[in-house]
């Protein structure tokens, strides 16, 4: 059977779910599709480039009516996957990432509705992905290390609707802000 | 000579600096100070309460006296060392981590100017600080990928200008929005 680059993709996104980010490695998604390293760069150029591509096809699902509704929507995307917000973060970090630029120019477009310059809506819309990024990320982070050391309490549920309010609270706060630098 | 715990932290930074975080490893730092691994373990309990450490003694330098100096304050301390963003994060992830408490307590105070009330600053705080993390782990993964792919151009100090001022610009929306929210 030939082998494809959804193939690729999604027998990385199986191990990132089972083993997580780190564990993530070509060699392993190699041996999982039973080939040698090397027919995986027929399809993608680097594990840079692989990383990009699950990222943007995480990303691809993200829609919401309103700004808190993309901020909820992204938050419950980088969940649905272990280590979700941290291969994202590193997606973003590539220079010109078109996914960044889709996404942040997802997040601007809502602001629309604060009246806001496209400047203000710009650094508005940064301000959230990091905030959505940041809060997941640290979550994800906690949750590993509490499985690790099993210091896990029966309230996870309680503090991850807890992340959640801040979130959605620390959002209004950055909507309201680009609300005043109206002109 | 007796190991202290000073020497694990002061070495372990020094390998941080010079191999980055992934690479700090237990086995690194004591082979660089001539001991067995075992013997890091009777001064720090295990590699998250020296990541905790280092990251508290970045922390103890930050002051400012404005909410925007502070934001810069952390984001130079950040950029002093290599990968300084993403081991803050790392340390700040950890269940009910001291420094987190005293870093969003700083940036709540800070923000007093405002007039908000307390749960309104203690959220911005922590927005801050997400924006602050966030911007600087992407600034720094940017920077490391460039220097693996060597695609790095002459425009990079230009690039680090524009990111601090995005930063603060965005610290000012999340600043004009906690002053909309106060009662």
């Amino acid at each position: 059977m030939q082998l494809t680059r959804e193939d690729i993709i999604t027998t990385a996104v199986k191990l990132l779910n089972t083993y997580g980010f780190a564990d993530m490695t070509m060699r392993r998604i190699a041996t999982t599709l039973g080939v040698v390293p090397g027919a995986l760069y027929w399809h993608v150029a680097n594990k840079q480039a692989l990383i990009a591509e699950i990222a943007a096809s995480f990303i691809t699902d993200l829609d919401g009516s309103s700004t808190l509704e993309l901020v909820a929507n992204l938050r419950k995307i980088l969940l649905t996957h272990r280590d979700g917000a941290e291969l994202v973060t590193a997606a973003l970090s590539q220079a010109d990432s078109p996914t960044w630029t889709q996404l942040t120019e997802k997040f601007a477009d809502a602001l629309r509705e604060t009246g806001a310059d496209e400047s203000a809506r710009r650094i508005a819309a940064e301000t959230l992905v990091h905030l959505v990024l940041g809060t997941t990320v640290m979550d994800q982070n906690r949750a590993q290390l509490e499985d690790l050391t099993k210091t896990s309490t029966a309230d996870d549920a309680d503090e991850s609707t807890f992340a959640d309010s801040s979130l959605l609270q620390g959002a209004e706060i950055i909507i309201a802000g680009v609300r005043q630098v109206t002109p």
